[in-house]
This record gives structure tokens, C-alpha cells and sequence, in this order.
């Protein structure tokens, strides 16, 4: 549960309880009732909602809008998984383990003419631009994603490329989920446009705080394994940097210890752990989330309504940075 | 070539050249422009830009929606290829053959992203109405193949439900593309709806008479292998029928070509051949294709416009239909 707002939590968990997909076929609709109950924060739609709510005290018209964010990440979610060959979502089996790969493909499919459809429902005038924001952060996400899967058999990923990578695999879903929410509760272009910058700034940032967490995280509080970037190999912030600033050795190491299947998956865990630490990757990490913080925070100061409106905004970034409040 | 519209073949043609993916990433947009490039009669776009010149002599504003329908045909048959698991689409490696799997599926969803893009650019203030009969199209042709999926493992599928599925699957994109291009050009609804359920029936018609062709058009003429449903034990309309009115014997005969592996493909095309003549199913589909003929032009007869605009909707049918005109 996101403490900040369990109103807006539950608004939208009422939304999705009454607006689930009953309809025939069943083969292809179950499967999207099945992943859409697997949970999860509901951070998108819960961020277009808190968009539309610095604007106007009335939300409701955003909800259509918030369920198709929060379709399209599933989506999104849906056809990754059958990319990765990923067996489990959530610790319960992915759409196409527990169904099939084709109900994989065309649930997700018939998810995305969805999101289209609760997006119409939009009773604003400004319509056509609230799609044209959702393509082109639905555009943004496919090409993050095409980038992740190139980036995997590339030796030579840059800082920047990696820093795009992740704006749009991750960033601009939460930053196009604000402005929408901000345009349909009445903002201003000029506003709606900060509110994107904050949003795509905190979406780094936490996407560099998972990378960290996945490495350096108490076991205890992450919810995955601590490590599994590691094993898997992924390129992340960390790999990437110490990799341009390691010395010829470290750099070889490293790339030794990624090229290989270990035989004993803790060890390496440690090895690579311990080459990060010798070249401060972690803090170099930390210094660049906290200037995407700062910047993020900054755009949300720009937004030009009272303080008191954007405490609630200010509070979850805080709490989903994993900051007291 | 479509003999009866040159002209809007070529239209679109230099539309779709002028409007390939040539941006990064290459991994995610080159798999577009290859499956665009394989060509096909481009039937969609075409009859979306005779739908909007049966009411307008300005058609251009139609060729972005045109487009999108054109993209949107060609995601359905890519993630198709997928799940049918196809080598060959056109003659040419199918694009998961070609490339890659998951380079088929993130490539088909960012196409169906920009249809709607595309969508976006009809400058007409009906958008919404567009889109809306666009999603009501695109939901229908996701249902259809789930359907089609569905029959694969059934043994009693009713003519009603086959007919459905060919309608949700290959009629209604057809039906959609001239209701869209009628209302970009000015139709009022109701000539719009009845251009919708002529390009309905005749698109029932065009896959009652493909599943007679596949068995028994004259294998010069016919692009396929003739006899190919048979070997794939495809539930067409014939069989489903044969199944229907045969005695038991006959229907146990049906039904155990239909589940063994032949050892002789050909003779197995010859027995379910004989069976279909014996039983006169290829007569009865014939009929079945004539009544939907005559419901799709007496739709067209109701159109509000000038008998001599309607000329070339109706050359074109009957060229397609193989008659000569």
C-alpha cells in the first residue's frame, strides 16, 4: 500500500474491480483479468489520478485514463515476460506459462486496443492530445524495450545510452501518466509539461535506486533476490560505469566474470560486489539519482499551484524512494 | 494489380513509400518496413480511400487513415505468423523467421501503436467516432483469431460460430476501412453503416469462396498449394457443413482423415475431396456465397449517392469475387 494515498489506492482498485473483462471469448479475455489481479502498487494510475488532483478536487473523470495506463503497463508487462521467457510475475506464473504463448500474444494485443478504448472515455476537450501523449510514450516504452534487448549482447553500452534506455522503458510511463492526469484536470500546457519533467526525472532516479537496491539492498526488505541482476548479467548503471572507469584489469575481471556461467552463483555475486566497491560505482550512482531527484523537485516547484497541493506528490516520491516522510 | 483502381493503388503506394520507419532503433523498425514491403493487393487501404471518394472527390485526407489500416492488416498478420508458427508469409520468411521472435512481437505492438498515430492525423472533427470504430474493428479481428485458435481443438464448432469467426476475423477490417474512409469524406452515419455491412457481407462472401478455392480452384490460377486447408485439417466452412449433413459414416470417415497424420497427402486431399462431392457441401457454400453477395449490394444500392460513384465498389467486388466485369 502507498501510505501517501490510499484514497486514490482504492478509488482505483474500485474502478478495476468494476470494470473487468467478462466478455466472450474467454481464452482471450481471463488471461487479462488474471494479470491485471496480480496487483502491484498501481503507482501510474495512482500518479495520473495525483496529476489530475493538484488541478481539481474532482478526479473521477480521470479514471478512464487511469486504467488505461495501468492496462498498457500490463501489457507492456505481459508481452516482456514471453520476450525474457520470464516464468513468474509477481511469484505467480506469467500469462504465458500458465496459459500459452499465442494467449500471451493476443490478450496482450487485444490489452492495447483497450487502453485506446477507456482512453476515449476521456471527456475533455483536448482528446487528440491526450492520445497523442499516450503514443508517444507507448512508442517510447517499445523502443526502451527494443534498446534493453540490443544492449544484452553489446560489449560497448554508454552511460547515456544507458540513462535513455531507462527514460524510456520506465521514466516516461510515470511522467506521461502525470501530464495526462494534468491535462484532463485543467492544467495548463506550461504545467503539464513540469509535471512530465518531474515525472521522467523520478522515474530515473528510481529506476538507478533499483539497480542499487537489486545489488546493495537488505534482503529482508527487497522483494526479489538480492543479486539476480548480477547473475543475469544485466548491464545496469553499475556494470556500465565501472566498466568506463575501471582500469584495463578491472575491466577484464569484470567482463570475465560476466561472460561465464558460474559455478557458484554467491561467490560471484561477491566478486562482482567487491570489484563495484573498490571503484565507488554504488556512490557514483547515489550522486547521479540525487541530481535527478533535485532536478525532478525542481519541476515540480515550477507547477503553478500553492504548495499545499503538491505535499501529497512531494510525500509518495519520498516514500517510494524509500526516504521517511 | 486491381484493375478497377489503379489510380488508389498507386496513391497509397507513394504515400506508404514516403512514410517508411527510418528511425532508431533499426532493430525494432526495420521488421516493419520488410513485412509492409511484401506487398500484397492492399485491399484495406484501398477500399477506405473508395469509401471516402464514393461521397468526395478529395481523397488525401483519407490516406493517413488508409495507412493505418494498412499497418494495422500487417501487425495482425505478424503476430498471426507467430502464434500459427508460419515460415513463410507472401512467399518470404515470415518476419520471427527472419529476425527473431521477440523482434516479431515488440515490432507488431509499436505497429499497432502507430495506427492509431496515423489515425490521429485524419483532419476531421468526427476523430473520436474514427477512432472508436477503429477500436470496435480492432477488438473483432483479436476476438476472431482467438476463435480460430479456439476451433483448432474442438470437434463441434456450428456453422453460426464459423461464420462468426470469419466475420470478427477477415470481414470486419474491410467494413471498418470503407465505413472510416465514408465518414473522412463526408457520408452522413447511415450511408456510412450501410457502406459498413456491405463491406461486411462481401467480406463473408470473399472467405467462403477462398475456403472453396483452397480445395478446389485450378492450381495455376490459385497462389496457393490447392488442397492446403485439407492438409492442416483447417475447420473450414466445408468441412463444418460435411460434418453437419453427413450420416455417421460419413462423419466418422471425416473425422478420422482429419485426426491421422497422413502418409500420402495427396490421397488424402482426393478421399476428403470425394467426401465433399458426395455430400454437395461445395455447392451449398456456393450458395451460401451468392446470398451474401446479394445482402452486400443491396446495401450498396441503399448508399445515397450517385449510381455512377458506386461503379467502381462494384467492378472491384466482382473482380475480387473473379468475375469478370
Amino acid at each position: 500500500m502507498i501510505q501517501q494515498v490510499p484514497h486514490l489506492q482504492s478509488l482505483f482498485s474500485n474502478y478495476l474491480s468494476s470494470h473487468q473483462f467478462d466478455q466472450a471469448p474467454v481464452g482471450l479475455y481471463e488471461p487479462i483479468n488474471y494479470i491485471l489481479s496480480l496487483g502491484g502498487k498501481r503507482i501510474r494510475p495512482v500518479l495520473l489520478l495525483m496529476g489530475c488532483n493538484l488541478f481539481n478536487d474532482e478526479i473521477e473523470n480521470a479514471l478512464p485514463a487511469s486504467y488505461a495506463v495501468e492496462i498498457f503497463h500490463n501489457f507492456s508487462l505481459l508481452h516482456d515476460d514471453i520476450m525474457d521467457e520470464a516464468p513468474l510475475r509477481r511469484g505467480q506464473p506469467t500469462v504465458h506459462i500458465k496459459y500459452n504463448q499465442s494467449t500471451g500474444i493476443l490478450s496482450g494485443d487485444v490489452m492495447l486496443v483497450y487502453a485506446y478504448e477507456y482512453l476515449l472515455q476521456v471527456g475533455s476537450s483536448n482528446i487528440k492530445n491526450i492520445i497523442k501523449i499516450f503514443n508517444k510514450v507507448a512508442i517510447e516504452v517499445c523502443e526502451g524495450q527494443q534498446y534493453d534487448m540490443d544492449f544484452e549482447t553489446r560489449s560497448n553500452v554508454s552511460i547515456a545510452e544507458y540513462l535513455k534506455m531507462i527514460e524510456q522503458k520506465t521514466a516516461v510511463l510515470l511522467a506521461g501518466s502525470l501530464k495526462m492526469g494534468a491535462l484532463i484536470g485543467g492544467a495548463t500546457e506550461e504545467d503539464a509539461n513540469h509535471l512530465y519533467e518531474f515525472g521522467r526525472n523520478i522515474g530515473i532516479a528510481f529506476q538507478l535506486q533499483d539497480d542499487i537496491l537489486d545489488t546493495f539492498g537488505d534482503p529482508e526488505k527487497f522483494g526479489k533476490r538480492v543479486g539476480g541482476d548480477i547473475v543475469q548479467n544485466k548491464k545496469t548503471f553499475l556494470v556500465i560505469k565501472a566498466l568506463e572507469i575501471g582500469n584495463e584489469l578491472k575491466r577484464a575481471e569484470l567482463n570475465m566474470l560476466m561472460n561465464n556461467t558460474p559455478q557458484d552463483e554467491e561467490l560471484k555475486i561477491e566478486k562482482v560486489k567487491s570489484i563495484f566497491n573498490e571503484l565507488q560505482v554504488r556512490e557514483k550512482s547515489e550522486e547521479l539519482m540525487e541530481s535527478y531527484l533535485i532536478k525532478a523537485f525542481e519541476y515540480l516547484d515550477k507547477v503553478k499551484v500553492e504548495e499545499s497541493r503538491k505535499e501529497p506528490l512531494r510525500n509518495l516520491s519520498n516514500q517510494l524512494m524509500g526516504r521517511e516522510v
